[in-house]
């Protein structure tokens, strides 16, 4: 065959095609491209086929995208959640003690000592298989890494008037040697009590003569103040307490207590992180349950498994193993020492925060590794997989342009772009505590079973 | 001629050479440049011809960059200053009553009112041709817009341990009707009485608790969070706030008053301006007086002229008229309202803040106007006039590069590059108070003035 111009080349896959054309003088253009997943286009037909998914999608988004979630108050996670004493929440997917790995069985064993139900480290691991364990995300809470929650433990309460939705973290610990992390040593137990006698109804006052704080104004400021949300919470932490300080002064209280949770809540620019979590819970369960929605409502780990939930699908799970985050490690600590992935704060993600909002916050690079590039590069590879641009989380760099937000398990898989998870590392062994942060992203396989499920669940409305 | 291979051509100046070479299909570079400033070929000469230029201007450089200027108290101006009941200070290079400008002349009717030797805004316009007027700068101290300090008034002591300099500022206001932006009217006075009654001693009570703030690492924090330390101070007010909280807690004051302290500042996300102006005061004036230096050591602007000092000749000004900012305009304002450019807050520009800090705020677009791209272009230009890259203020979206700090006078008239100050716009009558937000530059001509003077003075060495 003859051309009369020389030929415009694209090449896709494999770097062999190109290579070969390129030695031959041959201007090539390689465009990024991968097959879908294995084993998923008789699914992705399927879902295309179904004309609920297209509407079911579009509602999904704005539920995602225009909840307002304010903090309202405080409760014992007994009262908020029904716990009772023997009951433990944990984060991510199911899980048993015996398939409980490290930092989970440490922080379980830190609760059962919290609550009074074991006095010894011993004689917590003895009764620490028979709890009754569920997951957070069951009970309307999320937990950030092993994510356990009991009944004496305060929560905070967060409440959307859009959409109805409440849902519940507890108070940040602050870093270093904490139960989320899997430590149980005395000074974590003694710091669980403080948040419970001090802190808590401190800030349960605070509240009460503030009003509900609105979360989403936080959060939207905190995205133009270099801020992700997951990782970076140090300009939202600093928001969060100018926003209640004044009030927090004016509380019937020793000023001693008043200025020891003032010092708390400024010694970690985590402590934000709860709320932004909670905020992301009541977020994403608005969009819940819209049969046909291929958006993932839940994306959680514990530990041991990776598991997302989907809008079309109810409460099931779709669950793999997880991975250990690739990132920088504390002093004296190596990837030796790292827990594969853990903790509910992956609800950030899942709402357009964390790595989908990494553009915002060039400085967590320092924290987290990789450049500056990296970090706009991620959030520019999200809008890949997900259905909307959130209108109110927008990020100065990329000319205030709106953060990816509500994956599409769809896209997931058509593109084989994996979410980037932005996170905490936890020691492998219990009570040990964070070993570094890092990036990671979900098993692929979640997406392929979360696919197949709602081509059946698909297959059975076209067939009835 | 004969090529044997085809022109590499870069072309420089006019368009027209550049657009004839591209219609006969040549490959075209075009290259920005400019020629120096008119009439300062000889003085460039001179100056380029002084053996100690390099090594005054590399000491100039390290005292700029390395002054570590930590807020230690608060004193009244007559205390600090050794200003008397009748003598008032005001931003910028010298000026007469006759030549000031509306808000200029506003705020000293203000500051009559507030001292208690006028009752009246007549009395007072009576009183204030006669009144003893001396720039901020001659005394150590820095205000922004108007600037004007009286004898009652409290004001910030920043002190370096570095290099010894000790700078003043007072307190802000706060936004809409204030002092200085020339506002004078009941409400003005009343909040300068509480500032003084109240707000200062509860501040000064806390420092003595809480010990020097370091006002270098607050700054080096805030431009990873947004800010560029001139019009943008969300973050750095809020984490000033999170400094000293927990001290003004504890103090021996009613809750009341200490709610009303954080209130107010909470209120104010420039409260750190004046802050920040008296740190760029004291890092600025620890690299004066090297003679040689042709270092820029103050820039203010007193709402008729621009004046610039430089490290080389002493207290010496070279002044200009002030442009009008372009920029956004308050609701209800525009260009018509506009005062000529006002206040000692460009000392930000001088120690490498402020205009040459946006690329680190991306979010100062939606407050004076311009693009993300602009931001990030504007510091990256200011690189070429200055002397030293900042080791702490460092850029975020430029990897987490110095921003550009020192400027050179040798340098803007040889690149006909001028300073970019990123500046608040005062109305243009008194009593107005501020209309808008925005960008303007130095006239050229103080940058041509002071090389001359610089190169008199090397000439006059050489000639010895």
């Amino acid at each position: 065959m003859l051309l009369d111009e020389a030929p415009a080349v694209a090449t896709v896959g494999l770097d062999l095609f190109a290579e070969a054309l390129r030695e031959q003088a041959v201007a090539v253009t390689p465009v990024l491209w991968r097959p879908p997943l294995a084993g998923t286009e008789d699914a992705l037909a399927a879902i295309a086929a179904d004309p609920q998914v297209a509407d079911a999608n579009a509602e999904a988004s704005r539920r995602l995208t225009m909840s307002r979630p304010k903090l309202v108050g405080i409760a014992t996670a007994a009262d908020a959640l029904g716990l009772g004493r023997g009951e433990f929440l944990h984060a991510g997917p199911p899980i048993s003690w015996a398939d409980a790995s490290g930092p989970v069985r440490g922080a379980l064993i830190g609760a059962l000592i919290y609550e009074g139900l074991a006095a010894t480290f011993e004689e917590a691991e003895r009764l620490a298989p028979s709890v009754s364990l569920a997951p957070c995300h069951g009970r309307g809470a999320v937990g950030p890494m092993a994510g356990v929650v009991s009944a004496s433990m305060p929560v905070f309460v967060v409440h959307d008037d859009v959409f109805g939705t409440t849902a519940y973290s507890t108070l940040n610990e602050g870093l270093g040697k904490v139960l989320r992390f899997g430590a149980y040593g005395p000074e974590v137990i003694e710091r669980l009590r403080w948040l419970q006698a001090v802190l808590a109804p401190r800030l349960a006052d605070t509240l009460q003569r503030h009003g509900p704080v609105d979360l989403t104004s936080i959060l939207a400021q905190s995205l133009q103040m270099g801020d992700e949300g997951h990782n970076r919470n140090r300009a939202g932490t600093s928001l969060f307490i100018r926003e209640i300080v004044a009030d927090l002064v004016e509380i019937d209280a020793p000023s001693a207590e008043i200025a020891a949770s003032l010092r708390f809540i400024n010694g970690n620019d985590h402590f934000l992180l709860n709320l932004v979590m909670a905020a992301g819970k009541a977020a994403a369960d608005a969009a819940r349950d819209i049969a046909g929605s291929t958006m993932v409502v839940a994306m959680a780990r514990n530990g041991t498994d990776f598991g997302i939930q989907t809008s079309g699908t109810g409460d099931d799970w779709f669950t793999g193993p997880c991975g250990v985050p690739e990132g920088l490690y504390l002093s004296g600590f190596g990837p030796e020492d790292a827990n594969p992935d853990l903790g509910d704060s992956t609800i950030t993600e899942t709402v357009g925060l964390g790595g989908f909002a990494m553009a915002a916050a060039p400085a967590i690079v320092r924290f987290i590794g990789g450049t500056v590039a990296d970090a706009l590069e991620t959030t520019q590879r999200m809008y890949e997989i997900t259905l909307a641009e959130h209108p109110l989380y927008q990020v100065p760099a990329l000319s205030f342009r709106g953060t990816p937000a509500g994956i599409d398990v769809t896209l997931v898989v058509r593109t084989a772009v994996l979410p980037v998870v932005n996170t905490g590392i936890a020691g492998r062994e219990p009570g040990i505590g964070q070993v570094g942060a890092g990036i990671v992203s979900p098993p692929a396989s979640v997406f392929v079973d979360a696919v197949n499920a709602l081509a059946a669940r698909a297959g059975a409305l076209a067939s009835r």
